[in-house]
């Protein structure tokens, strides 16, 4: 086991009716001003705002709003917000929605208190020395930033997406009522359970080994993904499924899953370029393009890993005379299980194509200063054939 | 799932080389004056004490020191460590040992910032308002306090031992090395497998099932204490199996083993008399011989769940036309465990005989003002029955 630091401080609020409670929350952490952040009309119609601002107001916190996040939110709207909060003197930003909105405010946030452009933190110029505390209401299942140290926006002006990581981006609480995910659109469901799949599975396709609780937790993760997945697609409004969905996605990026190893979410890359060019795809949809393809790429550099895979997360029998064998059924169940809950396959279905490749490959590897390290270390060249793969 | 909270923000420094960086991580964190809190010779004999002190040292810290901290810690030694940090002006508690030198400092850490006498927090009579910040560098895997909210001590005046919970109590870092193990007896390894094994065990046997992360959870690291058990008993210089064995201690008792479901630490509290009346018991060992016991008295009310403990943690084929005995194999294949790694298996190998048991089933029920709720509602009679089974 590699050494490692844990930190995970953001107090979660968990289960039925705990949105209503935000005004009282925020009042016991003494915070009078805040800035509501969240995207469309969406949590207008499903009654959340008015319980939100109803709580809020009861509390007498003062509340400044910016709605309008986008999927893939970007720059300009974070300096907008950033501009809000100077002027109001805010005190938190308190993000309601999925990911979008929670790493959108998490820039807001940093932004704030930070003199440089907030786009210098993604391109390593700066790192945040201070920020805002960030409140999250959770609305779907899938990114897990609400507990997580990461943020990605979009540059709309380059074209680019791009994540960093800082313990600043950490939420100082999330309240996480699976209530809110029921009305989450079975396509929209899916691509959160590809979404948290995929920062597991990135974090446990590596070549370090030994790191056997990491290991477990992973697969435990993936497993609830599966099962609780195929049942929110049955019944969207079973509380159960949402609820394991909902926790399983928090869990599956607050770093349990990635103790010890060695990691890097190379699949994210490839897909940060399918969205920065077409920002219409969703992430998890474009993940569950990539990442089987990738796997098939790879798989050959570490056979028993995606064995131990296949078998404790999928249930494939052991073929001891062909681990190949059972490694590649391991892919192919993680395929057909995206397949099955509605996700796309190929790159054509989400609109890219042969003429993209070259393009989105450049990019990936920052216009050739890096390559993407993992089980096999991919320049240019590669990145295009894991592309064609799943043309 | 029920309705839950979870918090856990202690910072973990986990593995090789960690403790001898404690001078420069205090130091970051602001703090000039601290009490050391440990218990015998040992880590005077090893070196951690002097690489420990380098570091401090070479970091500009003042250090107090409070040794002679014992199992099942005692409050008079709490309450000179108090007056100590009151007169000492210290910011911080360290803590260099296993649960009982954490336990203590913690307590010490409260016990400095509040005017009560220490032991109102374990009777209900106050709870801290304000603490010291408490830090723990790790040197046994077992009682998962480096990063719990819980603390225990024991009473030397009226032979009680009690615990209480509070955030306060939740340190601000701890420092897992699992080298620091090696040198722990067999004995002392064993007790401490069995202890991190209960603390998801008794969160784990419960009526409330619908809780699928949790239980996932639970039964990983349930898994590792066993797998990685069995070989540092074999090994005890294996960093692997210890490495595991560290991690898998704190993550049973942080809470995530026990989210959505409620849970009452029976066995803990069947314990406590235990080593109450005879204090060279220790906790692990005593919770060896209760839980099989008080397992084959409730077993009934429950037995899918204790199917799923036999076939998921220890492989056991279920008997689907006789789950009942899935259910025994499952308690059986536990109390082998305990016995194969060293454990006592009966009170009177702990010293405990027939005469005892009225003493502690009635303290058990704090003089028959409570009863132990769970599986069955445990009244007096019912402890008495229990400790009797183990006779």
């Amino acid at each position: 086991m590699n050494n490692f630091e844990f930190y995970c401080p953001t107090r979660v609020y968990f289960g039925k009716d705990t949105h209503g409670r935000v005004g009282e929350i925020i009042k016991k952490y003494g915070f009078k001003k805040i800035l509501l952040h969240y995207g469309g009309g969406s949590i207008r119609k499903n009654g959340i705002y008015d319980t939100v601002m109803k709580s809020l107001k009861d509390n007498g916190i003062t509340v400044s709003e910016l709605p309008g996040v986008k999927p893939n939110p970007e720059l300009a709207r974070v300096r907008e917000g950033i501009e809000l909060c100077r002027r109001e003197n805010t005190e938190l930003v308190l993000a309601v929605g999925g990911g979008s909105a929670i790493d959108s405010s998490k820039l807001i946030a940093a932004g704030t208190k930070n003199d440089c452009d907030p786009w210098d933190f993604f391109i390593g110029k700066a790192l945040p020395e201070d920020a805002l505390p960030v409140a999250t209401i959770l609305t779907l299942a899938a990114a897990g930033s609400e507990t997580s140290a990461s943020a990605v926006i979009t540059n709309e002006e380059l074209n680019l997406k791009r994540g960093y990581t800082s313990d600043f981006n950490r939420p100082l609480f999330s309240i996480l009522n699976p209530e809110l995910t029921y009305t989450v659109p079975k396509f929209h469901t899916a691509c959160g359970i590809v979404d948290m799949m995929m920062h597991t599975l990135e974090r446990y396709m590596t070549f370090k080994q030994e790191a056997e609780l990491t290991d477990r937790i992973a697969e435990s993760v993936l497993k609830c993904a599966i099962r609780a997945g195929k049942q929110a697609m049955i019944d969207p409004r079973d509380f159960e499924a949402r609820a394991t969905l909902m926790w399983t996605g928090s869990v599956s990026h607050n770093n349990l899953t990635g103790l010890g190893r060695d990691y890097y979410l190379v699949s994210h890359q490839l897909e940060h370029e399918m969205s920065g060019l077409k920002p219409e795809i969703t992430h998890g949809a474009g993940l569950a393009v990539v990442f089987p393809a990738w796997a098939k790429y790879v798989y050959k550099t570490n056979i028993p890993r995606f064995c131990q895979y296949a078998v404790r997360v999928f249930n494939c029998e052991m073929d001891y005379a062909n681990p190949e064998r059972t490694a590649l059924a391991g892919i192919e169940a993680t395929a057909e299980f995206f397949k099955s809950i509605g996700m796309p396959s190929t790159l054509r279905e989400c609109g890219l194509e042969e003429k993209h490749i070259e393009e989105m490959a450049v990019k990936c590897t920052n216009y050739g200063k890096r390559t993407l390290p993992g089980l096999i270390e991919l320049g240019k060249d590669e990145i295009a054939d894991i592309y064609r793969i799943c043309l």
